[in-house]
């Protein structure tokens, strides 16, 4: 079996990750709610989790929101943002990039209040341009959000110029982070990021049922959920300080414990980890350039191999590559500007991601099932 | 070490939920996303984790939306219930058992639309009364809400009555089940419930990070969160099919696997862990009988023991069992009109909530402490 949707979900789990889980587990208590010593030991977990989430991302002066996933970590920052400014004109930029966990909150909250949606298109390059970001911003512009790693081609986005945009009109920054974190060095000051979210389970190593949100301190969000927080108990009102006010419920101390050891095992080995996937890719994208068939979608260099077989929808591709036990994906990828800007919609695109333990070996492989399919109807 | 704080995190996880949890944890894959066979096999899992709980719950004919915790769950019911009935005056009816998880929701929505909560009060035997609901029923009650078991005193809510009761009036009917999913069978069509809230890490033996609604099939909520839902992939609008529409972004895997292995476990051993919770609750509740400083407000015959000491606070008295390595939970507990009911806002109160693995000898030990501390200053 070669696995190669990482993208989706990174395969590999440090032996750190499940250290800390199985220690979690196997004392569980509830951080932040009792004082007793089980709990405290609980609460001072989740800290350090925070810390190192802090270390890694360059956050000193940032808090550390623990969520569920990436899409909850968006959603509370979009949601929580733009519903402040309700009652005035509002419009936001965004990428073609972005994924349906930036987009659809975005539709929603058109339902709420009077929001237009400015999407900036990616160059002939497949890039997105920090220039056009610029042509874009208004005085009405209450948030610029954009897909640091596109989820579908692997194009990187410069965030430092569209952090250093939004620095000069004002205007809060949300980078999407699922797909860069653990692929690059990601710097929330040098890139002047307000908001960053990102998935623990892909990049950093982590388990399912981890991700967060960093932001910069002093932002105020109004919070998606609402319940107890350890806090103010007698209050009926969600109280506002961070980080328990968007933590209602009991927080998953395993998976952040795990998430912690993921990030510091990710960003400790982060040059190698990226440079094998670049390996990889080279190797794979070199292969399929040799195929007539075969359209890459995904820029040279990125750690995504993304491809179109001609006269074959790519969901069929996906299901000739797993009959010869290869995991990727295929279809549409929850990305859907990205698509109609690619010219996709009706085929989707095969999409390979390789991750750590993917050996140069499996690309060949992955490269010749390719080729016999391409030989295939 | 004596573990008591079973009602904010359940100590004891059976194996079959640690099995559970290592087979998804060391082989991830992304359920309901891409189509390869890892990710079938993880969306079986869950799906197999929805059947479980449909069975424990007798919930043929209803929707399983997993959630990262019990809080998570009450919000996409409460909101995404009420938010549909925005620009009328509506009613919630409540009870004063209800946890911050509850009343928050509540209290963030009559900032967005013309709401009222009736507050049903504990009688005075401490129970919540469905003839006390009955009288603030009005027409323009939209929702009932009830915990099942007060997480501060054990207190049961007879939920068939109040169920027969929303039947009669064709209104929907909640039961915050974190406290008694586990410890009492419940049967959600017999108590016509048509939300049922939960935590997975309490009562159910399953992991920190899992909980779950269940609500009637055709029911419609307004999602609180929107984004890839792997369905629809290129609408920008969220979709409405369940489970997906409720459950934006990566499941849980290990969670929702450890999840099902706990509610398996926990439904085929409910009368034998709940009938030695019992018994270390009598034996406590006799012991506390006999000291003249300790009043006692959780029920004869419920699954905890609340309780003030005269002249001194309950975190202190929590404290003072931490020292001799008791782990109690002292203090408020999330449930400001319980505490207002019972008069017990300034002192707050101890509470002691045996698990699967607590002996009689621990509940005469902790007694034992009580005494000591009783007699102390």
């Amino acid at each position: 079996m070669i696995y190669l949707d990482n993208a989706a979900t990174g395969r590999y789990k440090p032996k750190a990750v499940f250290e800390a889980m199985m220690e979690a587990l196997h004392s569980p208590a509830n951080p932040g709610r009792s004082g007793h010593s089980a709990s405290l030991k609980a609460a001072q977990e989740v800290e350090r989790a925070r810390e190192s989430i802090r270390r890694a991302f360059n956050a000193d002066e940032s808090e550390v929101i623990f969520t569920c996933n990436c899409t909850e970590a968006l959603n509370i920052a979009i949601l929580g943002w733009l519903r402040k400014w309700k009652g005035r004109e509002n419009r936001v930029i965004c990428t073609a990039y972005d994924h349906n966990s930036v987009l659809r909150p975005l539709t929603a909250l058109k339902g709420e209040q009077d929001l237009s949606v400015d999407v900036v298109l990616p160059n002939k390059n497949g890039e997105i341009d920090a220039r056009d970001i610029r042509e874009k911003m208004t005085d009405k512009t209450r948030m610029v959000i954009a897909t640091h790693v596109s989820n579908v081609t692997g194009a990187v986005t410069d965030v430092n110029a569209i952090g250093a945009l939004c620095k000069e009109f004002g205007v809060p920054f949300l980078a999407d982070c699922a797909q860069s974190a653990g692929h690059l060095r990601i710097d929330m000051q040098a890139a002047n990021m307000t908001f960053l979210c990102t998935a623990g389970h892909k990049g950093l190593h982590g388990p399912q049922g981890s991700g967060f949100l960093i932001m910069k301190r002093g932002v105020e969000l109004m919070p998606i959920k609402f319940g107890g927080t350890g806090t103010e108990s007698m209050s009926l009102t969600q109280p506002t300080a961070l980080p328990e006010g968007l933590e209602s419920g009991t927080l998953n101390t395993p998976a952040i414990c795990g998430l912690r050891a993921g990030v510091e095992w990710t960003h400790e080995h982060l040059l190698k980890i990226n440079a094998d996937i670049k390996a990889f890719c080279n190797i794979l994208r070199a292969r399929l350039e040799g195929l007539s068939r075969v359209r890459l979608y995904s820029p040279q260099g990125s750690g995504l191999v993304t491809f179109s077989v001609a006269g074959k929808t790519s969901v069929d591709a996906a299901d000739e590559l797993n009959e010869e036990e290869i995991f990727v994906r295929g279809g549409l990828h929850c990305a859907p500007l990205a698509h109609a800007a690619l010219g996709t919609i009706e085929g989707g695109l095969v999409r390979v991601s390789p991750g750590v333990g993917n050996t140069l070996r499996q690309a060949e492989i992955t490269a010749k099932v390719i080729a016999k399919i391409c030989d295939g109807k």
